[in-house]
């Protein structure tokens, strides 16, 4: 890496007058570049954002306890209680782009419904019984799924059981409240439709490998298909490391499968700003150090094995998240099958020209 | 429809004159606008191509006849009987840019490898026991499902039983012979492998929905899921019907589902000339007449029905097949279920902006 | 080049049986692949369509006889004379895709206005004093210039000054006629602006490098801007050689300046079916020989060269027109400064997957 | 608008065990959503960013001062004085993705060469003598020009004269540093070509209008035109108030000409993250108020007029500059013809499916 040092431009006997000239600087709105593009303008990415690791067996019981003490409900909404990274001054931000929440439902209890222009995803790492209702379309959650709530669809979620469930929400609620991009709209104080079906209407006009319904020919933003099954990820990566073991091209990376969730009608990331995929490593793979432009989130979906993160490992157990913050060089290390759910920010990168990778 | 007479610009009196300004155009290598217009830039569409059904039940026979008669192999290359469309001309050819032909493979017989420029499907009436080899990915062949074969990609196929098997092929090579954009080359006399696996590498790796692989991030211009499983079919078409029995938005008109074979890649066609899709008519429904810019081809899969076109109808049984020519009104009558594979050259009407479409 | 020879599959002993199966497949309107295959599936691109080259001293005396014998007017519509391919059947068909004509207007003549499906442009050899007016727009036509009349745009000419004008068509007929995708509508039989403005309303609104109207967002299938003038291209390939002597890169290839005319909303081609370019070569420089799938016309604008087209050369002059079938070798070359205006049907080819290209 | 009243989730009498639970929420870098779900998801954007106008009259004087005060080089790099919202906190960013800055260039200096992958360009007001120096091609600043800096591109300043120049910068800094997407680099400490040509490299093979290099069809992330002259951007406002004056569509509203400056390969944004536009406005034309997702800056070109920020009015000169925050109601009032220069983070918001715009 390089070093880069701003030598500062100004002439220390003019002190006096630039003194002067700084305050009226100040005084109309004004700062100058040079004394400050060495932090503005880094020679790398230099995040504010920290890696960071939080571990489930602590974060259920929080959600747990927010279950006996906090009512879900119309005004504070959702009972998501989000990851605050460290190097983010106390804000509820896991990444400067992303939120990742844990969210808990009590039995039998509603989260009333409402949209947003932010994009939001669901992922359920352990559980079932809830189902969300988008757009008035019940969804069921279950162990491995993730269901999409793409900006300005209306939702909800309800527990159709005695038991409560957790699981993570992913928005971009950082990215839209600092470009200032958010609406938000109250909707029904119940979700809208309180069915149970096994499949959502949009799986059952969409879930049809590379068969397109007549009737949607127009290409859409998000993902028409808004929820990915468990039975399918995993089916998908079984297949790539059996190709493998039969000598075809078909994992990202000797003994590392991996898949993206995509929209069916473009084939490209399910929602504007947020990017899903699935990762598995074989036992005792490692994968090379990466650093990548843009925010990443990971949680442990099942299995052993560590990250290193700028060098530090640590060990992870299922459920366990943790963020790569930008150019931060990451690294697994499985040491059973390892299996992984990720999300990030690389369709706002690569969209707007910034994607760089650097794999060491 | 307009009528439109292209009056004659030349003068009478000038006979002798314009006479032999005709022969000297001839002698030239050219020839006037204005005695030709009339064909050559009609009103609407005016096909050469007329509409026809050739029917299962006389194809079938001569397909099996041929298999007695003419051995497959080296030269031939294919057992194929191509349906020649009474107007044009004698020529193998269905309509002028698609070709439609019913293949026969008999017991344990291989058509050898080859591969051209000339984009190429199959479509499985009845049957099984063939695998056809993609780029080395043996393809099983099953009632219900459709095979594709890209352009450049080498392929042959084998019967693995002892009994003889027949599809259909679809393919661009009018098209291609029109426009002299063909290329031909020779493989293995033989298959490559002979192995039948229930799926192949091409399924394995992309037939999950929604799901991409991450060492398959770059488009590609046809789709790289080489087999389309009936099974995936008929459950889309069949949870369109349940969907519109609850009211929900899913048919392409009431009464008829129908899917768009795409490429998972793009949510686009399948293969850059040729469009797939298959439609499922309730009992008893009718279709709309109409008038579409392109030609197509519909092969009966199932069901009892007719067609009616430019305003004449036939019936039609399992495996019969019809060509719709450019702007030729076409409507379907369901008598009982009745399902239909279609194929037809709408990306290229598409892609060229020629597209139109006339509900009557 | 390979040779391939296909060998026929029929067993010679099975005559009379083969004879029959044969007539039945007649009477079914059946043709076998294993006849034909050599014809309709070549190993390299094997158009019936010839080089040719059409002298414009021998085209434009005959261009002005018509003026004199044939009045322009409804019905025959325009005084428009097709180049035809000798290889292609008496038919005025430049290539199997691509019409070319010469085009003549006598003093004060109108031709009146139509529209039809089919894309067409105009360019001008020599000559000036003519408007022609698409879709109510007056564009006038003067040497050098591209004029556009994309798809279903009303357009008329007329002449307004004491002397005649003659120029070259270009259309997509061949492709339009094969593949029945056309239309045609009258309109007025007079032109409905007889204004004779020195530059379009297009040109006003979309001829200011890199810059969009706010007004006009959406992009188009063909180029909003009707008139290429000649002297923004040849201060093109003017800037284009003389950075080539800087030691910048610019040309497209040593000595050979080239620029492709483009829709200004995509950047793409300025018709869906039509490419359109002009080079520059250099005095003295030869080209490599090329071979290309899709058709090609070439007209030399200034200059003296000749061209090589299948190893043989002829000389060209001013004026004269040649065409270049799919995957024939050219080659051109220059003696003095040599100036070629082209067209093809590139479009076509690329957008369905079909381009390649051998530089020998 | 509407009202929107999260009210709190909890309930007051579990007061301590709540205290608790947030002390341990701190503790594990966990944050409530229901208690700031106000704050981060607002109803409609509510940007920290205020609606703010900076006067040129004051601004260049500092500029001056800085001339005399703070020489220009390495380390400081530029003599550029950012423009501080005030709502953003003394950051010197005009909206949060948005930078702005008045920069100054005194007689015979040079600023040193760097890249970044921020993306820049300048826009000059008045003045001329300066070259910027891009990727090795020097590109003339002069009166009404705009000038691409596009992300990482080499590009250093020199001014030619013996008197000083300023002009204004616009970057995506704050974006970049928000979301961590910033690499830089320095280049040569003079620049690399002290060349003063009228005309850049890129202007020569670029500014001819639908006219593209045949050595240049690889499509760009960012303009290649790296230089928009004032001549153009005059002439293509000009006849879009003359075609309005006929009647013809061609403004975009009544009184209002603009254009948009794109990307020749591809009629987009001329850069990934800003869009830039130029508006002239006939004399006493009002715009109705106006509300769009994204922040924009206007400098005043020429003319006299104001603008209406929030119900608010204040005059406007030449030079002046203000910035509109997203979703604060912005309307335009010309006294006489009325210029003005205008920047934004559009591609951005439009890019992620962000866009909205509401006319009052």
């Amino acid at each position: 890496m390089v070093d880069k040092s701003h030598n500062n431009m100004t002439k220390q006997d003019d002190a006096p007058q630039l003194r002067q000239l700084y305050a009226d600087f100040e005084a109309e709105h004004l700062m100058p570049l040079w004394t400050q593009i060495d932090d503005i303008m880094p020679v790398v990415p230099s995040p504010k954002a920290v890696p960071y690791i939080w571990k489930w067996s602590r974060l259920f019981p929080l959600a747990e306890r927010s279950g006996e003490l906090v009512p879900v409900g119309r005004g504070g909404e959702r009972r998501a209680i989000g990851l605050a990274n460290p190097g983010l001054g106390g804000k509820a931000y896991v990444s400067p782009t992303l939120w990742a929440a844990i969210q808990y439902l009590g039995p039998r209890e509603t989260a009333p419904e409402h949209r947003h222009a932010q994009n939001a995803f669901r992922f359920v790492v352990e559980g079932e019984g809830v189902w969300t209702v988008v757009n008035g379309d019940p969804v069921r959650m279950s162990r491995g799924d993730l269901l999409l709530t793409p900006g300005w669809h209306f939702h909800g979620h309800h527990n159709d059981t005695d038991h409560p469930m957790a699981w993570i929400d992913g928005l971009d609620i950082p990215f839209s409240y600092h470009n200032d991009v958010g609406f938000f709209e109250f909707g029904s104080d119940r979700v809208t439709d309180y069915a149970t079906p096994r499949f959502s209407r949009g799986e059952r006009l969409w879930a049809h490998p590379g068969l397109r319904p007549l009737s949607q020919l127009q290409d859409t933003v998000s993902s028409p298909l808004g929820a990915y099954r468990w039975e399918f990820t995993d089916r998908a990566l079984t297949e790539q490391l059996l190709l493998e073991d039969e000598g075809q091209p078909a994992t990202v990376e000797l003994g590392h499968a991996a898949i993206r969730y995509v929209n069916p009608t473009t084939g490209g990331d399910v929602m504007p700003t947020i990017r899903c995929e699935f990762h598995r490593l074989r036992a005792n793979i490692v994968t090379p150090p990466r650093r990548e432009v843009g925010s990443s989130v990971f949680q442990v979906f099942e299995g052993a094995g560590s990250v290193v993160l700028n060098r530090k490992e640590t060990k992870l157990e299922k459920g366990d998240i943790f963020v790569v913050p930008s150019w931060v060089a990451w690294s697994l290390q499985a040491e059973t099958q390892f299996d992984l759910f990720r999300f990030s920010d690389a369709p706002v990168i690569e969209r707007l020209g910034f994607a760089r990778t650097l794999v060491e």
